[in-house]
């Protein structure tokens, strides 16, 4: 998609500025369109990603009526989907980590790239035990693994992420920004839902602290301001 | 850890070849140890890396007693882990992505990147799948899970994966080989196992054959050769 400079505005065939041909200097201005539920959940990171690099894009929320009409366009039949100049980037930490890269809160190289991975893969883990139990359509299972999870997996798993965060000094990984944080902070009212502990902003504090750290960074915040309110 | 250059040996007070000082050309040789259970799993895809790279490293394997008094030791509490010179290396994805840059098997730039990045992301999908019955306690309800996977959930999952394939031109992703490949080659029995589908190889053949084209490249031939067995 082109873009008259001045203006912005797509397709000019004159300056919109003044309606000469002289000041039609056009520039590569790609068109982004970021396609998720209207909620927070999976695509939560890459809005907040997006935000923070300052990149403009239509922030597409698909309802439940619509998606099976849209489900056959996905790579994958699934959302997030991030769509640049037509290409589409499916898979939603793929997509954080693509954006983290291109936005500058990646690593430096191989070895700091690793550390993100890992602990990214580590919150991971959190959530597919999360998701299993949500995907259970018999409520008395669901109930019973809920519980389970509650006791004995839970705990465990958020003190230690709670840990290292603490560790790097308020942040997943390498002690500084990283993609890795979005993708805490985009998951955050979801898991808080999901795991359905009430008081888990005060037992680990150290979540809720990266998450408002993320949500008040420049750019992020004005988009949370006016996005358009959903409760995870 | 340190090694004479001749012959390589750890720790020569005196040349390993003639017995003199002056040939003791030391340089720096990585310790390099994997650890993992006695199965393929999720540490099969670092080991077989390891092997491409011509990187010589001690395959680690943890029996089931071994594993409490191990466990506390890693840094999430699972397996596998890379030890680079003391240093660890966890999550088994975020090894595989380092290993495949560190051995030129990773995209060459963040768009590549992100393509192998996305597909491994679907795979992992499948796997989630798997694992959510696999742990499954209740024998019934396992039982109905899985029926239910099997009907509904890995048909088109695997059907999709064969299509990538086929697409990349026997590849997971951008047509060549990748650290992807090597992801998918070394869970691909732990999934026949899982899935329970007899006539896997045959009905989603691209699978197969990227498997066997992995476990054929030099290095990982030689290493499957004298591995101890495992089935699964």
């Amino acid at each position: 998609m082109w873009a008259c400079v001045l203006w912005q505005s797509f397709w000019s065939p004159v300056c919109c500025w003044c309606l000469c041909t002289e000041h039609v200097l056009y520039s590569k201005m790609p068109k982004v369109v970021f396609t998720y539920f209207p909620l927070k959940g999976l695509g939560e990171s890459g809005r907040l990603l997006l935000a923070y690099g300052g990149q403009e894009f239509e922030d597409r929320r698909i309802t439940k009526d619509e998606w099976p009409e849209h489900k056959p366009k996905t790579p994958f039949g699934q959302l997030p989907v991030l769509e640049i100049d037509g290409k589409q980037y499916a898979q939603s930490v793929s997509i954080a980590r693509y954006l983290g890269h291109k936005f500058g809160v990646a690593g430096a190289d191989i070895e700091e790239d690793f550390e993100i991975d890992q602990n990214v893969e580590f919150l991971n883990d959190i959530r597919f035990k999360m998701v299993a139990v949500a995907h259970e359509p018999d409520p008395e299972v669901k109930k019973r693994k809920h519980e389970e999870n509650v006791k004995n997996v839970y705990p465990g798993l958020l003190k230690k992420l709670n840990e290292i965060i603490t560790k790097n000094n308020g942040h997943l990984a390498l002690g500084k920004l990283t993609w890795g944080d979005f993708v805490l902070a985009g998951i955050y009212e979801t898991m808080k839902k999901m795991l359905e502990i009430p008081d888990m902003d005060s037992q680990y504090p150290a979540l809720k602290q990266l998450v408002d750290s993320v949500n008040s960074l420049p750019g992020v915040k004005e988009f949370i301001a006016q996005a358009p309110p959903s409760e995870f």
